[in-house]
Formats: structure tokens, C-alpha cells, sequence
């Protein structure tokens, strides 16, 4: 047993000297976001400055780069952490062809609802192509357990704490945007198809908005230069009197209402908009892959209780009509993957694929599946949080490659607007990291904290390997009481709290690779828990101390309801 | 929705015809197993009668088939389930050249423990390859949810209940063979190299045994012509004084004993064992490849606790010392295939991929992951005995082809002595189904129930869509006082029972397809309810009224201890 002896010193050397320069990285780059920020608004304007130093520039850090993998690649370390961050932020892609981005993202869809990711009916195969095609990042996370502020949060790059995605009346619990509601997406936030926007890009959504159904709040008046759908969740039919049927828009016109003229049969779970939403995805891209770059944002809704499939697909899944809608969704993907090919654009087009969050397990057997995670929708468990991640861009993304990189949606709009060589706004705090470099080179892994908010309040943090649960709440007891369940048949001690349950003093700390179902809480009389927990309180303090909250857009009851 | 009302009356019709079909092919065939064998030893009759004339039958036979699956595919109907199963049975592919098989049987490996169904570190490439050149079977079941009573019944092609590997002093407990017990495989079995002995097959084991430890029941008593590795589980080390370490064997002589002269430190996790299984497996292959068909059983068992593996493997995967012996077994899987690719046998061997059963989730963080399925091992819930299904042929089996057909680990015994063309027995019943016509053409399906069992109990019983419980049982109350748990962090009422509960008046009934986590009961007011269950308690009665239980081998308390 030398040879072990020998490896355990070795790695504990290897560990200690990863502290070390963890702690220098911090110390010089900081996790201060602001700074992180500065540096980053800093290296922007350096890069505008001049064309050929920036690409000068752009030269010796991927050749930095290149030499830092070989080195760590020799010495057989599994974990790249030791590159600076700002180096793996730096290796930018600013091209004067900047490609077509399409961003996919499905409504309450689990992350075990692919095949890819072990759903036994596994009836995804465009989406599993899609996977094997390209990236895999299984940590990926949205940056809400509800559909409103994780897609907000996507689109400005910013936690929902700070675009106003959010309720203060109310802690710890969600709020979105139901009919009833009067927030949406403040003009001051800058959307991706905004900071497109100087890029020559063309931004189309089709699918579901969610940011707000007031007047300013549509699409077209943020960035959107079209626009199929709807502003809201398919919810009714209601009555008209008190309350109207949800409006289907043409960009900036109504063409009608769901249930009136748009049919949805409820009970029988049929309706052609899912059609509907591939074809004009299709058309979109035939109609502007010739014209220059443009951005889709594509996100059908069907998966969304009430479920709904075409008559053509009704039925003809293994899974009921949930697996109906998923497998028309697919359909979808395929389509739109084809629609690439014929254009000739498949090659000048990344792919995001993802779901706003976790399977809603209040649908029971109607519902999707979180595959291995702990409970669902609405809370900041993984079920709740961790997302399906897929990037594809045949030719610059490795086929068949995995990161492990720690994600969140945010870092949708920082990476895009990387690719794009568009301006991530240098004025306020972006939590999305522009992570170019680890699509490319899926070995790099930076350490960074990802923070999981429900409502108002900071649930948990997720680095590394760890997550540390600071407050727990599952279903609140009056709707366990009425059998709304987001946790069915799942119940962990001291973790699937029915009220919100403080643990700050004493955080619960999960190893989340070695248990990804959050079952095992590490001791609290280990080593291990007391020097991750201290860290991670740190990156706490750290965040709560810089944390200015957005106003909050979603207060409950003025004239918002839950 | 006129259209709907119309494909609703298809289907209903659709449904009709084949409910009708399939009263018919029961009143035909029989799913009585003691007529269905009584035609099989026909048909083997019948086939070995005349090779021309058996060539002329298959050449029909395929004719009908091709010409079936055509008619099915132009009406567009989703599953084959009309095609008379004779015609299924019957494709037998006999030829001059029979293939070499290999079954990797891992040691409680969970389902969920592949990155292919979803493990989220994805460290199986290997195994996923394997999956994806291959046939996946995401509804195989093992014969039983504990070590030794699965690998008996697969390896005999009959449930523990007739091959004696279960205990009648007690009910509804497993019994398997530890080091103190007498039992073992019976003589009067007919175990698969046994069979395949005929057709000159060289059959060799390496890894662990686990049907007996006493000297008749060991593998050169029983059709193996080689073998490398111990009888029993790698438990200990032993005082030595009332109880040696377990021995490990070549072939019929002892070489010495785990801990002893082959290193296990159980504290670190690590021994080389499995590096010692792959390089025999390896060498097995160079050996015989140039020789005749071959069968390879190899049976690793690193990943049952205490796992462990070798030096350099130790400390390499994100989930610890499990994911340290899943990584070494993975790249065991891959120098097998090279090893074939290498001799030129590739294109002709079978390999089969799987687990003796579900991951232990007593093991805790240190267990594997049964990936969306209830409750592990001992159990009869789908995280007990659903396990992962892999074949691998290329040129043969299409590859990334998926088989909805519910199989078990016993199909295998038939299956491969069919494609051998070797006799299976006609003295017995044989609960596996000769399936090569299933593993060659994924899109059929036969609706065949398979039987799940705890000890000498029927528990469940799984056909088509629908899984039926007659009895529910977890963790034994004065276990679960011992900190021990099968379904650790889960519970669902009426089913997770730490006592035996008897529903045969009542049984709790699933649709597993749409609800593969045993969370959603159907109701028994539904008519789904009532005609499912009627026809599942038939073939339930059926079942038992043929029963003839074989001498039970694993008595408790007989010198036998659990």
C-alpha cells in the first residue's frame, strides 16, 4: 500500500496547492462580481480599441491557453481550476461572421425527460442527436425554480433579485406573471436581442414570452424584431367577463385569443400550436438565414400543464400525453436542425437547448421527471433548478464532448453576447460568466458559484462539488393540505421542510456529485463540511454584501395574484 | 375535432381488434408456459429433423414476418403486438457458424448508474458506446433483486422458485449463498454452457460465482471449462479461525484467499482485482478467438460493497470511491471490445451488458443509482430488479436501436442457446423466451408477463404497460431501527410497507411506462383498473396453478445464515 500512500500525499499536495492558488486567483480577480465586472468592461474596451491588437491579443491568450492544457494534460490533473479566470474568460471568438444563435428553451420540462438523460421511453431522438452532436454541461442550472424570472433572468443575465423578477411582500416564495398581474420586464434591463441589436442581428421569438403582458412589456418594445405567441401560459378558458382568454400576438398585433381562436381542447390535451410554433420556426429561418445573423428564441409551451399535443402525435407516445407533448417538441428540434441543413447554416448556427425549470411534480403522472434529482418545480432542490443543457454547433463545438462545468442560464446571454462580439453591459452587476471557451474546450472548469434564489430569498449555493442549503421549504403546508405535492413520494429530514426553515446558523451541505439526490447531508463534525462550509459563506457574505435588489416587479396582491 | 372523434374511434377499434387477437393467440398458443414449452420442444423437434427443410421454414418464416411488418408499418400501428408469437419464437437463426457470447453481468450496478440513462457525471463511455452501436432494453429485469438467486435464474432460464435459489422457512425473504451456507445449483439443472456444450461452445467464467461454494456446485461441475475468481462476495476479511477469507480459484484449484493473497484494503477501497478480471478476459479472447465459438460469463464484482478499485483508478471519478470501481469496470467493457476488434471477432459476438440487480441503496453515498426507479435492491419496486440491457452485435443487432419488449435476465438463457442452436430443455419449464427475433427486428413486441419474486413470493407481476403488487414489502421494521433502508429518502403510502402487506384482494396497479417511479397508483374505480387487473390476476392464477417449486437450496438457520 505505498503506492496509495505516495498518491494520498500527492493528492493532498496537489489539493493544498490548488488552495493556494485558488485563494491568489480570488485574491487578484476576485469573485467580487463587481470587479469581475470592472475587469470585464475593461477588457471590452481594450478589445474595441483596436482591431488588430485585439486580435493580436485574442492570439496569445488561446496560445497561453493551449500551453496551460498540454502542461495540465501532462501532469494528469483531472480538474483544470488553476487557470486564472480571466484568461478562460478572455479567449473571445469576436469574428466578423458572428453565427446565428438559436436558444431553445421548453416550459417545465425535467431534466430526466430526455432519453439522453436515462428517460426509459426514451422517445427524444432528435434532442439525444442533438446531445451526441454536440456539448452535454449536466450541471446546468436555471437561474429560477418558475417560468417568469428564469426566463427573465436568462434574457438580461441577471438574477431575478435584481432585474425585479421577484416579490417583497412575500419571502421565500416565487411569483411570475399571471393574468392578473401589472409588472414585467423594466425598460432599464437590457435584453440579448438588445445587446444583439448592434451586432446587425435580426431577434425573433416564437413561443411563449412571459415577461410581462402589459403594453411595455411585449416583446417588440425589448429587442424583439418579431414575434409569434403568447404572452402568458395557455391557462383557461376564462370567462371573458372578469377575465379574458390569453391574446396570441403577431409582433406588435393580437391575431386572436387561445381557446377562442386558437383551439385548445383541455380534456382531450390537443391543439396544433406546438405545429404552429415549428412551422414558423422554419420559416423564420429560411426567411433570414440569407440575410445576416439572427437570433431565435424558441420557446413552445405545450409541455406546460395543461399538456397539449396535435391530433397527428396525440396518443401515439409511450409516456401519455405528457410524453405526447415532449415528443412533438422533439419533432420540433428536428425540424428546425433540417431547416439549418437546407439553408446551408448548420455549420454558422449554435443551438442551446434547455427547459425554463424542473419537471412541475404537482402534474403527478401527468407531469415530467427530474431523473435522480430531489423534487421538483418551485423549489431550489436540484429537481427544481438543474436544467437539461445541450450546445451545438457542428465544427467549432467538440461532437460527443461533456463539461462539467457549473452553468446557469445567465450565462446564455454573457456567452452569446461573447460570440456575437456584442457589449455585455459594463453598468450594472451580470451574474452570467461569458463562457466561450468552455464550449470549445468542454476540459476547462472554472469555480464558480452559481446562487439559488426562491422568491426574495437566497435558498442555496452551489461551487464545485458542494451545495450548502441555507434555507429549506418544500410545499407549504396549506397546499400539502389541499394535495398539491412538489416533493411526491420524496420526503428527506431537515431538507423537505413544508415551511420555510432557517439554517444558516448550521447550513446542510451535499456533496451533489457523489449524491446528486440530495439524500446524504455531509456530518457537520467532519472536515471536509467545516472547510467547505466556510468558504461557501464567504461566497455568501460576499454576494449579500454587493447585493442592491431590483425593484421588485411581482409583488403579490396589487392586483397580482398567485 | 371532427378529426379526433374519427382517430378516437380508430383506436378504439384498433383496440378492439387487438384485444380479440390476443384472447385468440392465448386460446392458440397459450400462455400457460407448459404448452407454450410443449410447442417449443416441438419446434425444436421439428428443427432438427432436416437441415434443408429447416432452412426452407426459418426462409418462410422471415418471408411472413418481413411481410407482416410491412402491413403493420403501412397501418401505422404503434406496437406488434398482433404477430402470433409462434412466428416470433420461431426465427431461429441457426447457422454453420454460430457466434461467440459474452454476458457482463455487473455487481449491484444501478440502472441509473450509466451515463447512457443518465448518471449525471457520465463517466460510462465505454458501456455507452456499447449502448450505442448496440440495442438498448430499458425494461429488462433481473430474475430476483439479490445476487445469487439472479445469476442462478439467469444462467438456468427459470425463476429461483424452480431452481431451489430461495428459502420456505421463511417468506418473502431473499436468500442468497454467504459463506456459511450448504446450498447451491442443483445438479438436475441444465445451466447455459451446459447447453451450449453441445454446439461446442468453450465456456469460461471469470469473476465472481455466487451458486454455491461447496465443491459440487462449483463452475467446472457445471459446464464452465475455465474460470478465474472466487465463489462468493469479496466480505472480510475473516478471523480465519471459525471462518477463512473467501478463496479465489483457477479453474478447479484454489490459488488462495481474498485479503489474504489477494490484496483488498477495505478502508482505502482499493485492490487490483478488477484489473486482474479484465487482463483474464482479455487473454481469454486471444486464446479462444482462433479456436471455435466461445462464452464468456465475466462477472466482476468490485462495485458491490465493500467496492474498491486498482491504484491508478482510485480517487479519478466525481463520485467517489462507487464512481472510482464503475470508472475501472467501464474501461474494462472498452479493452474487452478492443480485445475483439483486435482478434477479428467483432462482427461475430453477442455481448449482453447488465446488473445482478438494483443498485444497494443501503450502501448510501457509497451506492450506486437506480435513476428514476423506486426504492433498490431486496426489492421488488423497479429499482430492485430493473437493470440496465444492453446488446451489442454489429451487422446484426441495428445499431442505436431501442427494444420496448419487456425482457428478464432469464431470456438470456434461451435466447442464446437459440442463436447457438443449441437445445434448450424440454423437461422443464423455462421461463425465458428464445428472442433472437426481437434483438434483430427492435420494433416487435410480445406481450409476455414476467414474474417478480422476493424469496419464495410472488410479489408483483409486470405485462405490457401495467405492473400489478399482490404483496408490498421494503426495509424489515427492525432493520430500518438498524439505520438500514432499501428506499432510503422515499416512501409511498400503501407500498413502501416494512411489513409484508398482502393486496392480493386489492393490488395496487401502475402504468410503468408513464409512471416508472411507482408514485401514482391507478385508481381501482377506473375500468383501466378493473380489466388490467382481471387479466393480470388470470395470468397470475395461471401462473401459480403450474407451479411445482423446486427443493429450496437457501434455507435459513440450516447452517445457513442471512
Amino acid at each position: 500500500m505505498e503506492e496509495e500512500q505516495e498518491k494520498e500525499n500527492e493528492e493532498r499536495k496537489e489539493s493544498e496547492q490548488e488552495e493556494r492558488t485558488r485563494k491568489k486567483t480570488i485574491a487578484e480577480h476576485g469573485e467580487d462580481e463587481k470587479r469581475v465586472d470592472e475587469k470585464m468592461k475593461n477588457e471590452h474596451e481594450e478589445l474595441k480599441e483596436d482591431e488588430e491588437e485585439k486580435e493580436g491579443l485574442i492570439g496569445r491568450v488561446k496560445e497561453y491557453m493551449k500551453k496551460k492544457i498540454e502542461e495540465e494534460e501532462e501532469e494528469g490533473r483531472y480538474r483544470l481550476l488553476l487557470l486564472p479566470i480571466l484568461f478562460i474568460l478572455k479567449g473571445s471568438p469576436v469574428t466578423a461572421d458572428p453565427p446565428n444563435v438559436i436558444i431553445m428553451l421548453m416550459d417545465d420540462m425535467g431534466w430526466g425527460d430526455l432519453g439522453w438523460n436515462g428517460e426509459p421511453s426514451r422517445e427524444t431522438p432528435n434532442i439525444d442527436r442533438l446531445a451526441a452532436e454536440g456539448l452535454t454541461v449536466p450541471h446546468m442550472y436555471t437561474a429560477a425554480p418558475l417560468c417568469s424570472p428564469s426566463r427573465a433572468s436568462l434574457l438580461t443575465g441577471r438574477l431575478p433579485i435584481r432585474n425585479g423578477f421577484y416579490s417583497d411582500n412575500t419571502h421565500g416564495m416565487n411569483a411570475y406573471t399571471p393574468q392578473e398581474i401589472v409588472g414585467g420586464i423594466p425598460d432599464e434591463e437590457v435584453l440579448l436581442p438588445e445587446a444583439l441589436a448592434a451586432r446587425n442581428y435580426t431577434s425573433g421569438l416564437i413561443g411563449k414570452w412571459h415577461l410581462g403582458h402589459r403594453d411595455q412589456y411585449l416583446p417588440l418594445k425589448h429587442g424583439f424584431h418579431s414575434w409569434f405567441g403568447a404572452p402568458n401560459c395557455h391557462f383557461g378558458p376564462y370567462s371573458g367577463i372578469t377575465t379574458p382568454n390569453i391574446p396570441v400576438f403577431r409582433d406588435d398585433h393580437m391575431l386572436g385569443r387561445y381557446y377562442k381562436d386558437f383551439a385548445i381542447d383541455k380534456n382531450k390535451g390537443v391543439s396544433n400550436m406546438t405545429e404552429l410554433f415549428i412551422q414558423e420556426a422554419v420559416e423564420f429561418i429560411e426567411r433570414e438565414s440569407s440575410k445576416g445573423p439572427f437570433f431565435l428564441f424558441w420557446t413552445p409551451d405545450s409541455i406546460h400543464a395543461p399538456t397539449y399535443s396535435s391530433p397527428h402525435v396525440r396518443g401515439t407516445s409511450r409516456r401519455g400525453r405528457y410524453g405526447d407533448a415532449v415528443k412533438e417538441t422533439d419533432a420540433g428540434v428536428g425540424a428546425i436542425v433540417e431547416a439549418l441543413r437546407t439553408q446551408g447554416v448548420d455549420n454558422n448556427t449554435l443551438i442551446f437547448f434547455s427547459s425554463d425549470n424542473g419537471a412541475a411534480l404537482v402534474s403527478k403522472e401527468d407531469g415530467g421527471s427530474n431523473g435522480p434529482f430531489l423534487c421538483g418545480k418551485q423549489t431550489t432542490f436540484e429537481g427544481g433548478m438543474r436544467a437539461p443543457g445541450i450546445f451545438w454547433w457542428p465544427g467549432v463545438i467538440p461532437a460527443g464532448s461533456v463539461s462539467y462545468q457549473v452553468m446557469t442560464h445567465m450565462d446564455l446571454f454573457s456567452t452569446v453576447a461573447q460570440i456575437a462580439g456584442a457589449e455585455i453591459p459594463s453598468d450594472r452587476i451580470i451574474d452570467g460568466l461569458p463562457l466561450y471557451n468552455s464550449l470549445v474546450h468542454p476540459e476547462l472548469e472554472i469555480l464558480r458559484p452559481v446562487f439559488l434564489y426562491r422568491g426574495d430569498r437566497l435558498m442555496a449555493v452551489r461551487k464545485g462539488s458542494y451545495k450548502m442549503h441555507l434555507w429549506t421549504f418544500s410545499t407549504p403546508t396549506d397546499e400539502l393540505a389541499r394535495g398539491i405535492n412538489f416533493c411526491p413520494g420524496e420526503e428527506i429530514p431537515n431538507l423537505t421542510t413544508p415551511i420555510p426553515t432557517n439554517h444558516t446558523g448550521q447550513p446542510i451541505l451535499f456533496n451533489i456529485e457523489v449524491d446528486p439526490g440530495e439524500k446524504y447531508p455531509l456530518s457537520r463534525f467532519t472536515q471536509e463540511y467545516s472547510k467547505q462550509v466556510t468558504e461557501l459563506q464567504q461566497v455568501v457574505s460576499d454576494h449579500e454584501a454587493q447585493l442592491v435588489p431590483g425593484e421588485p416587479m411581482l409583488n403579490w396582491c396589487d392586483n397580482a395574484v398567485m
